[in-house]
């Protein structure tokens, strides 16, 4: 990464639960993503047990990095031995901090405050880091030319004391070059093809890098170094490349960016699913306010629920099928009418892995969006979602291109005709 | 763990994406949790870069355990060096497979076999472990009284390669008591609850060990060691502690167990919900087939829904209010009139992190099942999901209670009344 000094990292995370596969640690990524943002290198990331192994391991790590990051073993009992790593890994003393005792006579009362005396104890010269969220601090400081620091164990401990406390010790100590980041939210197109788009584009702009972060229903894409200027430009770029509605500037999931629009249009969307079975209404609803924009839905599975519960003519199903054109279009329209929503989406898809066909292989979605407008308008595309035809994957991508439509349909009704030029896979 | 050798393992897992936080690692927890369920203790993971610095750490590792595997690296680029570290680190030389050289020209034919013939070298004296799914085998061999074993680092290649040829290899290699395991799915109980009662449960019987698996909607429980008669009697102790129906032999999700009582009894559920809005729908429909045991449902966000889609009475809203026992009385029988399902499920509850008051705090979840039959049969009961009361936690357990009561309704509806002695927070 340009403009940062090349310094090199390790994270060493303890905890039985870890090496015995109990549980997955994730902070290990979780510091990593971070420091690499900073423009620090983490060479590697160690999980191990609490036990005396740790005091060599980290010497070692201290010999051989700038920076080193201890996560987990400062709790009160003979089991957590950061403290007594470090000190006999730095061949330093640990002393009792009369500031931290009070604190947790404060917060505990004497007796309690007793068994967790341990907690008080510092390696020499080191400072504290107060975690708000629990009683284990964090501490920071220096032996020789790399800097340690232990953070706590449990992630809404860790997350915030790092954010927070420690970035800003990093910072300062390493004088590390911090770059403002853009952050970028992406749907719908597969990991491979956006890291392809990302190196083709980033081959006229060297100075921005770039990583991603691969979540349930879109990819985080983070623009860092140059200019914010250029990091916009590579945006745009990739805007062009996938469609302006499948790259969205900012942290946003697809659900959050369509009731936000619903709430500012003061309309109300009533979903009618048949694919995805309820993901829909599932993904709007886990946001906290969502009935101010959201009336509800159909989840009409079987094709008697399309008949009964939103009035698709028999003669459809039986002419055209399920998963067709007119199929969707009077979903969306026969939920309109038996609902008071002013907008409605319908989806209708081969979710597989059976009921494939030549025609209508798996991964073959229609999706509809009609608006109660003066003159009704209502719009349908079919969406082939051949990449990792999952079931579930077709399903979410369904849901996710649902959302979106929905979205385009309130806000930019008059680019809808762009989702043809949408390219995902 | 009785009745095994104590043997120590190491895992190194190697990747730039990893040591950059770009991806989780999940091979070191996928190994980690195998190798203990088969009595072997592991020390330690170490997630590093593809670099020379592997063969002091493979050196490392080999003198302090009895067990080294290490994933990725595998492939044909200079970048991929676990071959080198393993024939540097143990002394011994890299030696060209005839075997692997055909094998790879048969497959790639001659030229595109040429730029991966770094992939038929192996270290002297190891075995090779085909790779059924991917080009880089994998490969195994003693150094000294050190078994290392190397895989292949795609998860869809060293899954299977670990568990059907490595496993076996293991197992004679290093004598290994295979034990049989016995696994559990639980429901609704939260993850310290279940600890504690195993814990409690296995003071009587200490040959019986136990690991968990948290999983999005269930905890998975193995138990493993002793014999099958007392796995069984622990599992017993469990289910008198927390319930029948919320353990549950076998790896089961709770709609998978639904779904499968609904086509025994060959009826059709249909659903209505409002807290966990269309997520029920999401949980049954991601199951293939699913059409036949589910109709679909009604997804009655907004109070508006409520009424108009199943006709819950606006004077049972106003008193009663939307999370009441009438409310999903009357959401249950209206879903019932409304469809051609032979039994409703609805769920209304209060997700927060908003809308709780004293008498109803964040979750709060009414739930009623109703069967059509020549009597109809009604059930209600009320939750309270006050275990970590984060709205997406509230929504999941609540979608999982729905779930598990409408399967005791159809296959069991003489024990509805034992769900008032859940024990679940």
């Amino acid at each position: 990464m340009p403009n940062t000094v090349t310094l090199t990292a390790a994270i060493l995370s303890l905890g039985t639960e870890i090496t015995s596969g109990v549980i997955q640690d994730t902070h290990g990524r979780f510091l990593a993503s971070e420091l690499s943002a900073m423009g620090v290198q983490v060479k590697r990331i160690w999980l191990m047990q609490d036990e005396p192994e740790v005091i060599p391991a980290v010497r070692t790590l201290i010999q051989k990095h700038g920076l080193v990051l201890i996560t987990g073993g400062l709790g009160p009992t003979s089991d957590d031995l950061t403290r007594e790593a470090i000190s006999e890994a730095a061949g330093i003393s640990l002393v009792f901090d009369n500031a931290l005792w009070e604190e947790l006579k404060n917060r505990y009362g004497l007796s309690k405050a007793e068994a967790n005396r341990k907690q008080a104890m510092v390696p020499e010269g080191f400072q504290v880091l107060p975690n708000a969220n629990g009683t284990a601090p964090g501490i920071w400081g220096k032996v020789d030319s790399c800097l340690i620091a232990a953070l706590p164990g449990p992630p809404r401990e860790l997350e915030p004391l790092f954010q927070h406390l420690l970035r800003p010790v990093l910072v300062e100590q390493l004088q590390l070059n911090t770059q403002a980041e853009t952050e970028v939210s992406c749907f719908l197109i597969p990991e491979a093809m956006l890291e392809d788009a990302c190196l083709k584009t980033g081959r006229n702009v060297p100075e921005v890098q770039w990583r991603t972060r691969f979540q349930a229903h879109r990819i985080s894409l983070y623009l860092v170094g140059s200019t914010s200027q250029q990091r916009e430009e590579f945006i745009d770029k990739l805007q062009h490349e996938f469609g302006e509605a499948l790259v969205r500037r900012g942290d946003n999931e697809a659900a959050a960016l369509l009731l936000e629009t619903l709430k500012q249009a003061e309309v109300q969307l009533a979903s009618v699913e048949s694919c995805t079975g309820g993901m829909i209404g599932a993904l709007i609803t886990n946001i906290p306010g969502s009935s101010e924009g959201y009336w509800g839905g159909f989840i009409t599975y079987d094709n008697k629920a399309k008949q009964s519960a939103v009035g698709v003519g028999h003669s459809t199903l039986e002419t055209s099928g399920a998963v067709s054109e007119p199929a969707v279009l009077e979903m969306a329209e026969g939920t309109l009418e038996k609902s008071t929503a002013d907008v409605s989406v319908a989806v209708s898809g081969i979710a597989g892995p059976s009921g494939g066909t030549m025609e209508k292989p798996v991964g073959t979605v229609w999706i509809a969006v009609s608006r109660r407008t003066k003159q009704r308008t209502i719009h349908s595309r079919a969406f082939h979602f051949t990449f990792g035809s999952r079931r579930d994957i077709v399903r979410r991508r369904a849901a996710v291109a649902a959302l979106l439509l929905a979205e385009i349909m309130v806000r930019k009704p008059e680019s809808l005709d762009m989702v043809q030029y949408w390219h995902y896979s």
